[in-house]
């Protein structure tokens, strides 16, 4: 099968690789749809030792399964394989499952690839009126899910839900989209980038800024450098509030430890999502309450390095490039 | 009255001070007991910007109210003085009140002296056969017991209670106090003061251990060192689990952001207690939830100067040492 292969830092060539070996209780997929992620551009850049080439990296993929009893299912990926039997994956706490796995990361080849192997547990199946590069989605969508879902749980019952998101790429902007299904009364996003601005007002309907100098009972963090740490902590949270961290920029100090405690600010670190946190917006995605999803544009998967190279230099408005295998 | 003045860095003199002067709704209280405090050692270390010299510290104390319709009443005195009607207030958070007031703090002096003046709602009367002494223990206790209340609400449902407690002077002894009532079934405290150890064993009953290779759901941080936020963030939590940071030890970096993403910790500043943590702690710590207090040494106020540079030089063995103005 044909498959983008990360070689290197900036490396990536669209290659014939060996194909898929199923193993028992796994699922075949042709891959029709693979998004690219903050974390591919990380391993792209040589910054995820997690991630070492050579790899097939991509994990928000969408397809359909061959062969076995549901031959022919649309379905979109939950990358993320855990062993079912831990205490955390008892608890449905699956993503804190110390045997958990992604596809992208050794020892499972990724999505951006003409096939993919998954357990059957991890697919879920994709109305026929939903294509299937919006169904590729859900995965950046379910890790902001799963961060504001965290965000309402946490927040003292007696303050304010509004919302500030650090970040307009595709976690932001999900989060601006899954908090008001949260029940979050307004979003606002703070996005540097005056073309990414404008296209989440104009395309996406999002009230977002460059800066503020209000404070919010919650902060999603989807960004992850130590500036936007201090700026989260030590400016943009409410006294008593809660600010979620999902992203995974740099380790650089910057969170305000002193005024957290003095303020009891609650920083919660988020790591993708739960099996039913995936289902649970997968299922907001099929019946529209995630919003129309028109902030994608799709690029053959043979032209993925360009995608990469575009991406690093800025010039991609939309918050996310979904990769086609087979045009 | 005769007042211990801080008068600057590592300077404190035993004076006569001018007497209190009442505001409508104040009670005065003759003070019978007022503890140090780690933000008393701060603020004599010429540390805390808010606490300026000339000031008299001091705000753990119990004592006996002088006139009016409570004369002669034994109270324990919760220091913080709040606004009552803003938000914060009204959700139960007074500690998040922007106006709060403590007293040690301007424009209110503190208990380091003859008499100190309280509105009425901030003393609870104390029964008794509750020497004022341990009853002037409620503040310290307060705040931890805040802090593992906070703790146990974070904590998710599917967790062990087992708890770690970093830092075995009086805020971390207390945390191991409270941490029971709270439902904890079993608390470890990490001190790595071999005479304080031994101390807490011997003397508290505490499970005091020079450090651990274990991991656990909730940690408490009742230091606040960069070097203790790196420890309970990289190495003793668990994943999914709670610190609850009560120390205001340094702003140093040491926090490890990415484990804390990666593997889902929440992380909880805590700041002194509510109104009702206050009046809870108080409860317990009169009918016995709390031990029977035997960790205090008591000193003349007159010899202040004296204690605090005992305190400094680690010649102190006891968790908390009481001051007396009267002998």
């Amino acid at each position: 099968m044909k498959a983008l292969v990360y070689q290197g830092v900036k490396k990536l060539a669209f290659l014939d690789v060996a194909d898929v070996i199923l193993q028992e209780g796994e699922q075949l997929i042709k891959v029709e749809a693979v998004g690219i992620c903050g974390s591919d551009m990380h391993a792209y850049l040589g910054h995820d030792e997690r991630r070492i080439a050579p790899l097939i990296l991509g994990h928000e993929a969408a397809g359909i399964i061959i062969g076995g009893p549901n031959d022919g299912m649309r379905v979109t990926v939950n990358p993320l394989v855990t062993c079912g039997t831990c205490s955390a994956c008892n608890a449905k706490r699956e993503n804190l499952c110390p045997d958990r796995q992604i596809i992208s990361m050794a020892p499972r080849e990724g999505a951006f690839a003409q096939y993919v192997k998954m357990p059957m547990t991890n697919l879920v199946e994709v109305p026929r009126n939903v294509p299937l590069a919006k169904a590729a989605l859900a995965e950046p969508l379910a890790v902001s899910w799963h961060a504001a879902k965290l965000a309402f749980e946490a927040l003292h019952n007696s303050m304010d839900r509004h919302a500030l998101v650090i970040g307009g790429g595709a976690i932001g902007l999900a989060a601006a989209l899954a908090l008001p299904v949260m029940g979050a009364t307004s979003v606002t996003i703070i996005e540097p980038n005056a073309a990414r601005r404008a296209f989440l007002r104009d395309h996406c309907g999002q009230n977002a800024v460059e800066t503020t100098d209000v404070t919010y009972p919650i902060v999603i963090d989807a960004v992850g450098f130590g500036v936007t740490r201090a700026s989260a902590s030590a400016d943009f949270v409410q006294p008593g509030g809660v600010i979620v961290h999902v992203g995974l920029g740099d380790e650089k100090p910057g969170f305000d430890v002193r005024r957290a405690t003095l303020q009891e600010i609650t920083f919660i670190g988020a790591y993708t999502y739960s099996a039913d946190d995936f289902r649970n917006t997968a299922a907001a995605l099929f019946d529209g309450r995630l919003g129309s999803l028109d902030w994608i544009e799709t690029r053959p998967l043979e032209q993925g390095a360009t995608a990469f190279a575009d991406l690093l230099a800025g010039r991609v408005a939309v918050p996310k490039i979904i990769l086609d295998p087979w045009n």
